[in-house]
């Protein structure tokens, strides 16, 4: 029977395949980068132009206002109080495009090689978001209706830590009621392994900044009286790690964690391809905690990583300058257990009392942060989503952790009451944040028959 | 009679006045950075309006061709064999003018506020190359002869390091043959204290890249696998300096520097003003070695400075990136006996040494390293100097030791064989390499006056 219901869902797609690419590369045309403030008005057109395309699908429309970027919320209600209530949460904006240069295509205008849309948020996440709009939209075309409520969330500030969505998530609650939610924006181990993800990494980030004097400095004229900034950032955040074990050195990083019971440790079944990803990326895997495996460190273990630092002259030539000031964005990945707000006050004070004298230290946290998020491996909704995956890929369905963070989710899973699972399409390889992200067409397919078919499970179809 | 003399040349500087300022903005203009290649045209301009400049006066001009931009060569050689020759060395080339955005006034657009221009290379070096031509251009139309013969060499390439001159030298020695070289690109104390300049650090510069994947990784998925290039950047770079001490960790730093004698420990009567420093820069003066005044640590030890960092994302918000790669820009500053090449090899091997394993690091040597260079204190042209300073200042002159670096310099006292003295009329708060570079016109005068007076005085008037 499932074989067949996949087999209609199949031509459902055919029928559906030509509009559906071409409406996901207009929606992959508008510039939503949330982090730069420039681009709010087309995080507006974004919105706008969902708000409309769900509605024309048969959804009813809510645009919510909030401090930041608008959430779009759409819901299906037919089904009526006996049916579950599957709220599925995507979000429509992108990360910045730079380094542009590395780019093969322009980021948004979206261009297919081999099989592959490149574009910023190809995946990440209008290619998931997209692929589950066309699912709804094909079965409503088909039956006239679902055969379970349907409520999708999709906020516009993801990649900027969703302060948005989190001051409202209170006063919304009564509309994110549900049994499920099904957070759409995570991938698969290889493009032949499914897998649903149990769970995300929490996170926080700040920003240090130190400034040594009034205007950037000659460095013949002021070189060994002024203490350069780049010196003193260099000395403070060569502090954060051990580099003989890996360890975050900051005084109780470690202490919350909950080591995974054998039983958890039973369950994530999907194994780390070391090989492949080594040859995929051309990196030598030697960060994180020494003791600890592979899968371990990318999802069971908090790291600390500095994701940016600036200061001086870098650009061609040189320029002998001592800087006025160095920035650098520093983040913590955080497992379950691991309250952001503690990890990164214990952050904020070990670089306090190791920043060195002699320049001003400032250390902001940033918004954004979010707690670790586990799915029960034994709910019905992981349950669905693992025979969806495992009809479409003929395969076992594997379960997994992610390393990456949807800092929104601890917060929206505990205002909708709902059992969270994590799932998607994509693959480690897509260069997601990165120059050149892509997604390929058959994973579009494949989402769409995912989406569509777990509705299915989910209705007792 | 020093005063009578003095006194005609203030009469000469009114009549010239305007047209100075006029033809001094005109060479302000040509946005000559030598560091970006995009701005070749706009030095080749600028050293043919150079030429034809120094032609109209009465000069012989020739434009010597190197490997990077050409350097403008003018003589007057009508005093005579038994006049002395004095080579005078500047250079029209400025520093790059980011961050843009903090100029009050467009850099290549001269703006007077409150008696100073604003402007790049409104002092480093075209304000104290222009004075000095209009010292002879104005004793040249006044007396219709020089009392002495005369050499420039005016380079476009001293922001880079001079390699094109450098490469020359040796085959033009005889044209730049002298009894004297000075170079006006140097600064007094303050600005009612005159100042002769003994000398100049040498320098040497480096690059350090490190490579930790083939393209930027997500913080989530990667982090805990990769080692992040900026852990390993701050981690390698840490290490150059024992924060304790202040002291350059590289061994073998400080083989060969010499001692100051006692009697040049006399001889340098600049003081530095510790309190205005302060309070002009907003600095604390806690960089450099332990043990040593602030005067020693600015121009007779050697130093390590970062003067860029790059790496990953520093913009607004936030971007969990894990970089590719990340970029330092290393320079050192020299003094005498300390060899550039023997420097900078030890700092290579220190930083190959201590490079953590698990990125690929990448360490160049850039161009534009030099000795440092003395002046006998002692020398007629140092006594003609500090004679026309006092003439002007109507205050003792002192002797100082600058921090900053001209490479060339030891080369080009070695090529022409000529008692080298280095002055000028900067300010250390002029903002050179910065933002709002700037020159007093009440110090373009002086400056005039200062190069005009000591021709008369070296011409026995």
């Amino acid at each position: 029977m499932s074989t067949h219901a996949l087999q209609e869902l199949k031509k459902l797609y055919a029928q559906f395949k030509d509009e559906t690419i071409e409406n996901y590369f207009t929606f992959l045309k508008f510039e939503s980068i949330s982090t730069e403030e420039q681009f709010t008005p087309n995080l507006l057109a974004c919105s706008k132009w969902l708000a409309t395309y769900l509605k024309e699908i048969g959804l009813d429309v809510d645009i919510w206002q909030t401090s930041g970027h608008p959430v779009v919320f759409a819901s299906y209600t037919k089904a009526g109080k006996e049916a579950p209530t599957l709220l599925i949460y995507n979000h429509y904006d992108v990360q910045p495009v730079d380094p542009l240069e590395l780019w093969h295509s322009p980021p948004f205008h979206p261009t297919v090689r081999e099989g592959e849309v490149y574009a910023r948020g190809a995946v990440d996440d209008k290619g998931q978001c997209f692929y589950t709009i066309q699912a709804l939209k094909a079965l409503l075309k088909r039956d006239g209706k679902l055969p379970i409520n349907i409520k999708m969330c999709i906020e516009g500030e993801e990649e900027k830590g969703s302060l948005g969505l989190s001051q409202i998530l209170k006063s919304k609650a009564k509309e994110l009621q549900a049994d499920y939610l099904a957070v759409v924006d995570m991938g698969i181990p290889a493009p032949n392994t499914p897998a649903v993800t149990l769970g995300v990494r929490g996170i926080c980030c700040l920003e240090v900044e130190m400034t040594g004097s009034k205007g950037d400095l000659h460095s013949g004229q002021h070189g060994g009286i002024a203490y350069n900034p780049l010196h003193a950032m260099v000395e403070l955040l060569a502090k954060l790690r051990d580099p003989a074990t890996g360890k975050v050195t900051v005084p109780g990083f470690y202490d919350d964690i909950l080591p995974l019971s054998e039983e958890e440790k039973k369950q994530l079944t999907a194994e780390f391809d070391l090989e492949r990803y080594q040859k995929e990326f051309e990196v030598d895997p030697v960060g994180g905690e020494k003791g600890f495996s592979t899968t371990e460190r990318i999802s069971q273990r908090p790291t600390i990583e500095i994701n940016g630092i600036n200061g001086g002259y870098s650009g061609p030539g040189f320029k002998t300058v001592i800087p006025a000031k160095a920035l650098a964005k520093i983040s913590c990945r955080l497992v379950p257990n691991q309250d952001p707000a503690k990890v990164s006050a214990k952050v904020i004070d070990f670089l306090k009392k190791q920043a060195p004298k002699g320049v001003k230290t400032e250390i902001r946290l940033l918004p954004g942060d979010g707690m670790a998020v586990r799915a029960s491996p034994n709910s019905r909704i992981v349950k669905s989503f693992v025979q969806a995956y495992e009809e479409i890929f003929q395969k076992p369905c594997k379960q997994t952790l992610s390393g990456g963070s949807i800092p929104i989710l601890a917060e929206l899973a505990k205002a909708s009451q709902a059992s969270i699972v994590l799932l998607g399409m994509g693959l480690a390889t897509d260069q997601i944040h990165a120059p050149n992200e892509h997604f390929g067409l058959d994973r579009l397919e494949k989402g769409f028959l995912l989406i569509a078919r777990t509705i299915e499970i989910l209705g007792n179809r």
